[in-house]
């Protein structure tokens, strides 16, 4: 499928169209929102097939998968409609006048409204999850933003069938049809003119540093600046405590060797370096590791700009001073191709060379080997923000370097303890985001109903009469939603 | 006095030592925050008249609005902290482990971690509820950030009373100094050295739009790009409907012209543009408009550079075609001192030249005439971002022009019926904020508890050892904080 690149002049007209739109999608109750998100996961649903069929032909990625990440976006839409029904995202406040205050008060409430039109940039590597009909689009429609997709180059069929099925959702629950609209384009212009666009409030992104950095300056240049949330590349850190090792080092090498070459290794998570100390232990960890990728079994990668970017990245990590490579790819696997590859480095090297601390994209990991824990912790402290950072520990090491534990948080958005960074849980608690530049908003989320919370900002109801506020704002609470009133909190059910 | 500025070593000693404090800090409880602003508070109450007598000789402000200003900024510091602890500003979620589920999840838990140390540049028109102890001060130690405060060079005896009094506050609850520090610089280059130094995390600002704006480039051109909260211009437009004119245009008029003249018009909040629709009764609202601002009693502006500026934007906006001046200020006041005056303008003339959106810091405001209501929505489309609207109406007014109620909603923070902007409430329910240029981030509040959140980013926590895990988000709730735990809401008080 060859679809020609939108030019300024259709860009124009979706923007426009998306504001339209969006005056009166703003205005739509949350469970009219629900019913969009749930009909669209039912017209995904109808795809049956052929939506796995055609994806498969576009990503290369197995059925299995596949189906399973369908399963996630379905849920993923009807999770948030489901979660966002108690109208805590909209951040409910209400404080009635107080004429006998000095300052006198008069009566204030505040909520959560929709920034605009969105503007959402594709994954390759999640053609579901985090594509079209991804968390993006479902968190911006749930907040009451419009949403443009720009279509990713990658999968365009998929994107196609995809879009079809949320504009029949769209037209079936009764909302004008610029509620969502998808475009195409391979030029960076395409890109550059939706998040220049004055209509464009805000911008979902996920995929590599340089595109979702690229979009944070163009959005920052605005005559009018916009949030973007670019969730971008991450190395993932793994850090391998000695008394694990020496418990447990070929289990844990088993179970990072898993992580590393899932997917083939292109997830945002996928653990990039394992941090150890030198010893025995490590000697043993480092072989089993080494072995398990190299058995692991060659796969087509998502398209041949991964693969080429893939063997360049790690070209260039293996020809950095001190990097020994333990196990190559096989040399007879096929043209855009790829199995699990580690390498390893003295911590000294990675101290001093910010190459090294580059994601490599793919499934390959670097092992970087510290004389003490006082070097793991110089290496913590050199860590770029990170999505994740995981700890492989015995609980009585976890007690004894509760500094190291420390220093680590503040460079990731998810820490995890025995266990791997790849495997997304899409619940409440979840954050999928992370200190820069792992992302450009660290105080946001990707997956999980707080995304939905991106697409917002509040608004604050001064002196209004009752009826004319938002119902969610008013005396009765006809919507039975969570409140924040007079300083204490509401339950549903509950009145104000 | 004369302080000389900060120079680059001094800023990157406190910066190293605002670091060094915040890894200690960020694990106190909200307990002992609570302690320190309460302590804060009760210092800044023991320099009695002292420094309402210097904040008075510096500010050229009136004691009786000294004093209550005063009394706000305590009422904030205990406010925030008082409001904090029930934990909600740390949004804590807990999902626990399933294993029967497919794919499974583990024990994952979130909770709103401090970002790290805070400069802070003050005010000049509000020495105390805006500057070294104000809001940003409040909000960011509250959330567990240790501040840096650039003092505003208009006030800097009353920023070093304060500092000393928070410094005596931090040593009498235990907490290191460098918990806060305060830098004293004239020259740009002090505050680009501050926000552009690797170990600052988050800049908090309240000032002029060029003040902000250049922040805000420099954090976004840093390596690592952080947050700015800048609060800055706004000409808080006030829509005069007919009816409303027509029932009451002489007590609009007072109404309006006590809150342009209040503070000498020195308020971000300070309504700069009224929009009216051309008829008899607005002959009569600008009239006796006019003749309320002839009557103000002129009074010293805060200091000579907003003074000058006044006097050069006011003169620019009288030199724009179709602009009429409708009174002048004396001629014999003293340099520095100004009185409210009034000028007005077509529609037309407003909706072609973005000049006339320009604020004029200080007392003046500009009435905005237009031919019919589909006019005001014109001017109400073209209106940049701004921290609040307002409108004065009818109550069949506001159900006749629901679509530009609509319209106005999009360009602004707060939106008042029939009152006036001045006067920020501190309550749950304040929204100070506003859409771009009002200030750099439209989704937080520069006043009320939900402050604190500015601060703040997401921690994920994922299958960490109960014991471990930070109080906040043990099972057993030991500080009784209100989380969500498996998608429900727990009351305090109630276990997990």
């Amino acid at each position: 499928m060859s679809t020609p690149d939108a030019q300024a002049d259709d860009i124009h007209i979706a923007m426009s169209k998306s504001w339209s739109a969006f005056m009166r999608y703003r205005q739509s109750s949350l469970r009219e929102r629900h019913a969009l998100l749930y009909e669209i996961a039912a017209q995904v649903e109808a795809l049956h097939d052929v939506l796995i069929d055609i994806a498969a032909s576009e990503t290369h990625l197995p059925h299995s998968r596949l189906v399973a990440e369908k399963n996630r976006m379905l849920f993923q839409l009807r999770f948030y409609a489901d979660v966002a029904q108690d109208g805590s995202f909209l951040d409910l406040r209400i404080d009635h006048a107080q004429t006998h205050k000095n300052p006198t008060q008069p009566d204030i409430r505040k909520m959560n409204i929709p920034l605009g039109p969105v503007v959402i940039f594709g994954a390759s590597n999640f053609p579901f999850a985090y594509s079209t009909a991804g968390g993006d689009t479902a968190s911006a429609l749930m907040a009451g933003c419009t949403v443009v997709v720009k279509a990713h180059p990658a999968h365009p069929k998929t994107c196609q069938l995809l879009a079809d099925a949320i504009q029949l959702a769209v037209a079936k629950t009764g909302f004008p049809d610029g509620v969502f609209q998808q475009l195409f384009g391979n030029a960076h212009s395409v890109g550059e003119t939706l998040v220049k666009h004055p209509l464009c409030k805000a911008v979902g992104f996920t995929g590599s540093y340089t595109g979702g950095k690229q979009l944070f300056d163009w959005a920052n240049q605005r005559p009018e600046p916009i949030p973007v949330f670019a969730e971008m590349g991450s190395v993932n850190p793994v850090f391998l405590f000695p008394s694990k090792a020496k418990q447990a080092a070929r289990q844990m090498a088993d179970m990072l060797a898993d992580s590393i070459q899932l997917g083939v290794g292109q997830f945002c998570t996928s653990p990039g370096i394992i941090i150890g100390i030198k010893n025995d232990d490590l000697d043993v960890f480092r072989e089993q590791l080494a072995q398990c990728a190299s058995a692991s079994n060659p796969a087509p990668m998502l398209h041949e700009g991964i693969y080429r970017n893939f063997i360049q990245n790690r070209s260039e990590a293996l020809h950095q001073p001190g990097v020994r490579l333990l196990n190559d790819m096989p040399t007879n696997i096929p043209e855009g191709y790829a199995s699990a590859s580690i390498a390893c480095t003295d911590a000294r090297y990675f101290l001093t060379n910010p190459n090294l601390h580059e994601e490599v994209f793919g499934p390959f990991a670097l092992l970087v080997e510290c004389r003490d824990m006082e070097e793991m912790l110089d290496v913590a402290r050199s860590l770029k923000g990170q999505l994740t950072c995981s700890i492989l520990a015995e609980d009585s090491e976890l007690d004894a370097y509760r500094d190291l534990l420390d220093e680590i948080s503040l460079h990731c958005g998810r820490l995890i303890i025995n266990g791997v960074p790849t495997g997304v849980s899409v619940c409440h608690a979840m954050h999928h985001g992370g200190p820069y530049p792992a992302t450009t908003d660290s105080r946001f989320t990707a997956v999980g109903p707080d995304a939905i919370k991106r697409f917002t900002r509040p608004l604050c109801f001064q002196n209004w009469p009752e009826h004319l506020l938002p119902g969610a704002l008013q005396n009765s609470n006809p919507m039975n939603y969570r409140r924040m009133v007079k300083g204490n909190w509401t339950n549903p059910n509950a009145d104000a």
